[in-house]
């Protein structure tokens, strides 16, 4: 039996960072790299767990900060913590919090102990320290936890980032300490905004501290796609190669590729299922927005490569339609469709590593991307 | 092989006039009494036809008023009709639209050639005569269509009732004309309003005319529930025994066990999925809103004794939890739920008329109902 945590390093790419591995949970393991579908509110939106098995989702993400204020995270703990609670039974990353209360603007303040906020539901004051976000964590009682940490804004000054890049790296040594050997992981995130150098920096001080798998942090903020791309190129490489490696909220299939084409094993991104809300399907040959007029009357299925329930049952018309009349089944349809995609990238991608053909799979990935509106 | 619109009478009950049947159509047959799924707009808010076959739905109902107006019946008709289009195999019925047109008030005005009405939805003018709502029916190439009616409101005086029933009366031979012998069954209503006399006198004309079947129309329109009994009870021994009879629009579990009690075989209504979308879900022992602040912690599902897809995965604390949070699950999972409870019911009610036991069903239906909130 494998210990919880062990990152089976399976493949290497020949030609790229790109790389083929195993993480083992105590719900099961899970195939690398892979994308985890954003389970916000204990929820990914729109779908059941039943839909997102049928899709081959492995692993869901769902954020500490959401789950913190409503339901609260001791009533999931009363209730069999969130597997049970949201009747979920493979692995559950949980996010800190962080990116979200670094989100609320002025409603936010960050001191050395932790972070003080306002509720967006109600108002209501709330301190959260590192140590309480992974016992917040531990409630939930996911698979993976993640330190919490300080994010930064783009852009930044190097001055402004060096100072929350150290104080994200004390809360992950204090997170570190109250971390229990119960089988549950915790990753560290390494900060350091736009500057190699402070990525250099917090990731040497993470990986003496020594943790499950550690995350970037910080990225598609706002930055131009190319510099995105650099940091994950120059830090990854000063991370432990035995260890999985993750880049937050990030992004675009095109983004995903890039990622790991340059070494990332792990991704989350609510676009799938947000852009599925807005009418937005991802495609193999582009993207598509469900309303456009010229759907009206197209009996074919979003993509015909697709192999997912909404492309084998219905058509574009139909789609069209049930989109243009704010349908529930809209929100519903998309949103198997967009997860299926990405997942299913995800399939084909740990496929060409493992017949150590990524960089052939990656060109044709992008030839393919001519149509869509 | 059977006759499409053959009604077989499989049973009657020694004790009522509840019976047991099967309406055999051009895409299968349907075990009678049959609760009917509403699909609005081609499709049952909220359910997948993966869904509503997991819960073990015969028949859905089509709203012609509103796929005429959008999308419309020649886009349908070039999809591959409402089957096609929305992914349905199994029979559909579609209403003929007087009712949606009745509750524009004063955006309709009804003649004797028809309906002039504007859109909902954009304001549009349109004039339907009962011809055209055969024919947008043929263009859905649904399984049972439903002749144009003029509905009366309530309370109505007698002469009121009688001018629009008579109307309704001559839509209903003008309708027959134009219907083709495609194995499309039509249905003429009888309308009549709360008096005994003019039910009659439409009975009668309706059944001289011929149809296929037969629906009580203007039921559930704000009459107490007992003078909607009395009409029921009145009104189904003039019509033909071996046709179908059908109560359009009713109701609640108990409307359609007393409606099955005289004599009906087939019920509509938006109750179970609009209900769901407002978190009141129905159960064995009553009525339950979701929100209740007493299932904030409740790890029992909705209703033990249920078999759905919901009960079986979920909690009351977590469908709460999906409520409060508005999530689109929330809606999916309360629909599955309020839609499997009706069609349960019915299967139930099957299995009793075939045991000769319905009318200790009734009894036993009543006396379970004594929780809820």
């Amino acid at each position: 039996m494998p210990n919880y945590g062990q990152f089976e390093l399976i493949r290497r790419s020949s030609r790229s960072m790109a790389r083929r591995g195993r993480i083992h949970t105590r719900h099961g393991s899970v195939e690398t790299p892979v994308f985890m579908p954003v389970g916000t509110q204990g929820t990914v939106k729109a779908l059941t767990p039943a839909n997102l098995q049928e899709i081959g989702a492995e692993i869901i993400l769902a954020n500490t900060y959401h789950l913190y204020l409503r339901p609260g995270h001791e009533l999931i703990r009363e209730l069999g913590g969130l597997h049970g609670f949201m009747g979920w039974r493979r692995p559950i990353l949980t996010d800190s919090g962080g990116f979200q209360i670094f989100s609320l603007g002025t409603l936010a303040s960050i001191k050395e102990e932790g972070a003080t906020f306002r509720s967006h539901l109600d108002g209501s004051a709330h301190f959260l320290s590192p140590e309480d976000a992974i016992n917040v964590q531990k409630a939930l009682n996911t698979d993976i936890m993640m330190c919490l940490d300080t994010c930064i804004p783009y852009p930044a000054t190097w001055e402004e980032t060096r100072r929350a890049t150290e104080l994200t790296g004390r809360w992950a040594r204090r997170s570190l300490k109250v971390k229990k050997d119960n089988g549950q992981l915790l990753f560290g995130i390494v900060q350091g905004g736009m500057f190699p150098d402070l990525r250099r920096q917090a990731a040497e001080e993470l990986v003496d501290a020594g943790f499950d798998g550690y995350a970037l942090g910080g990225l598609s903020v706002g930055e131009p796609k190319p510099v995105m791309q650099d940091i994950i190129a120059e830090t990854v490489p000063l991370l432990p190669q035995n260890l999985p490696i993750y880049v937050m909220g990030v992004g675009t299939p095109e983004d995903l590729v890039e990622g790991v084409y340059r070494g990332v094993d792990m991704f989350d991104c609510v676009m799938p299922t947000r852009n599925a809300r807005n009418g937005m399907l991802f495609t193999s040959f582009g993207r598509s927005v469900i309303k456009n007029a010229r759907f009206r009357n197209d009996p074919n299925p979003v993509d015909n490569q697709c192999t997912c329930y909404t492309c084998r049952n219905f058509s574009r018309a139909y789609l069209r339609h049930l989109y243009m009349s704010r349908e529930i089944l809209a929100y519903h349809l998309n949103t198997i469709h967009n997860v299926h995609y990405f997942v299913s990238l995800f399939r084909e991608i740990q496929r060409a590593i493992d017949e150590d053909r990524f960089e052939d799979f990656r060109r044709e990935f992008y030839s393919l991307r001519t149509e869509g509106t």
